[in-house]
């Protein structure tokens, strides 16, 4: 098993230093799930005045260019696309936020804050009726390109790949 | 049941006027956890190099700052207080963030960006050797101050007070 | 007629220091307009797909808590409410952003910048099909508060008041 | 006529793109008018003291490398250049801003955001005196590169190429 | 000796709860010297074209208002007034930055991050010429207000009060 | 003598443009060091709870992201590494910071800032103790890559290569 790149032989926390890496087409997708009582998702505006939760929308794909100022030991980097889908479903809201970019590191970390800072947006609409609303499984879907390839999560398979 | 606050009648979301309500003294506490296979945990740095995920707390306050510049609805806050705990738990990572202020609306987006963006963190440092982690249940506590008063999760309630 | 409060004896730009003024509710006012071809409104999307331009709602909420870390000599305030319309009228789009806050200084700026960063985000949103399309009329409509008291602006004034 | 490529098949407002897309050179360059009464121009303190409005230079400046953080759908871009002048004409301050980078997709956006916020800093250094203050015109000048090619604005031209 | 505030008892970083303390009048000075060699001196542009070093001035005033974001453990306070003088001296360029606000706890970090980012910025000015310049002496000059009262530098004295 | 990059023949102060120069490795290396009393050395707490210095790491590494946003003339860029040291020696606390990109302008200012914000940040958690702690000896250690090709800086030496 590797050992964790973050961390130097001293045990403190580092940057990767990823300056010797091709930069090259990479790709993440994640997603985030917040759990609400039907009353509460019974609440949310109708169309046609519009789509409640676009806001969620923005605030993700916002997020996602903050993601190297909220996570300390992440890069920089020229994001060429984000794309937040946030859908209301039974028992609560889905979010999917992808993120790419040409670059000599990987993006889980701005498809995963996206998807974070979509949540938390969900949240802070709905808080007022319900405070026990809780965000679920923040996890991380595919990624793409780099030197540790593909990743694609299994249906419903959690940490180390065990049964959920 | 009260309706959405963070939707005006036509439907679209806006900000809470504020300016009515007296200043008080307000609190939050949120948790999130990191779920992370044994193997992985195990390859975190052992003391005395320090704690390996003292840098995701450091993320979490950092964020809670920056609430308000992450979620499009939030009021600005002079924070008083900020305080974020990791701890390495049989099957991931616990993370307990609390944030006081003493304005005219309370701080639970605070203490929930705290506890997302920390968790974010140890996901970052710990996704090298296992892109399965996933973050769960990110969630308030309680809260207190304000006209809404104090809230207390119940524990092991969900949303709507509902049993898990 | 009183002297620029911006700028010291030496006639260098400096901070208003507000430490000796009470703090009072404050609000401001502010508007733009984003002159656009007819052949292009037409080709925003209808409902009930939702308003197409509620993104610019929200980045202008978003700018005016920004607005003192735009504007270097502005004072960072806890603004207790932020509100943006965005309306599509004949020949382009109208924007009213309104700020408040209770504190020692007014928020004509936080207003402003709210408007013209929605403004500047309708153009964003339209600049594929037309690059002549231009951010007109950037104003203050009122304010209150403050020892200057209430601004109304007339209809249809200009600088200094004079007619247009 | 094209359509917006700011909105998806649904209509809802998305993130260009760009990863398809080579890199060039490009550059754009903006404008913006502040329309101020004579009486206050005069009231600008004089040289050899130094420029009284180079503060809205530098606000501009550091606005363009805001842009992704200010316009939601905007891409973060490596900016090689950003100049604004701000020069005192009859009747108000004229401001011309420009960027450059070397990137996927243009700075039409940088450059707007930098006139705009260079002409928001002028109306705070002036507002004290006349709150009546306007910003007028912020519009494109040109751009270069990329796969449109070089706009060039008519003089007097509006929005859709009609006269003004 | 009372102990250091910013750890908590089991020794790790924490923000200090200042929740309970009054809000008062407070205010802060402090100083840096960019050592810089007589030839890079002379090449600074000379009036009128204005004070080259005015960048700097600007660059410490917005700083002060970021503090909070770059200061891990700093709390976010509503300054009533930053400045910061910019002076080319025999051998260099002093700087002096003061921060005033009404809040819980103080603004040395506000002023001392002024005067480190005037300073900074000054040596971007000159770094062409010389990188041998060094920022020197980055100290705090005197605070007011608080619980801890009034702190004045002793002309020449060092840490612990230790004559130079 | 080569003249000042950032000043124009106007002599303002302006952003060097830097589209020409080709895109190379660049890496840069600065340090800090906060004169501390040994009393106040000594409250620090000991292992095995942890660098109480880590804090200043973090913050001193994200200061380096934020550089573009903090000197007003930097170049915003794809960082590819940085790094910081804290270490307590005698007499107080030594840092220093390095950062390396493949970009069209050097990192020095990335590496300098960094080395500040690290200081700063030990000074807040010590200024408890010592109000009179100070920074001393900003200064650049090397740099490489780049036209001006490689600066290594001599033990001892001071601005203008002058013995110490």
């Amino acid at each position: 098993m590797s050992s964790l790149s973050h961390f130097d032989d001293a045990g403190s926390a580092s940057m990767v230093d990823v300056g010797a890496k091709p930069a090259t087409q990479r790709s993440a997708k994640a997603r985030a799930f917040v759990r609400i009582a039907p009353a509460v998702l019974e609440e949310l505006p109708r169309n046609p005045k519009g789509n409640p939760l676009e806001i969620a929308r923005i605030a993700g794909i916002q997020a996602a260019k903050r993601t190297s100022d909220l996570i300390p030991l992440c890069h920089p980097l020229p994001l060429t696309h984000v794309d937040v889908a946030v859908e209301v479903q039974e028992g609560g809201v889905a979010i999917t936020a992808s993120a790419a970019t040409f670059a000599r590191t990987g993006v889980e970390m701005e498809a995963m804050s996206a998807a974070a800072v979509a949540a938390l947006t969900v949240y802070d609409m709905c808080k007022a009726l319900d405070k026990g609303i809780e965000i679920r499984d923040i996890q991380l879907l595919e990624k793409a390109g780099g030197k540790s390839g593909t990743y694609r999560r299994d249906r419903g398979s959690g940490p180390g790949g065990a049964d959920l």
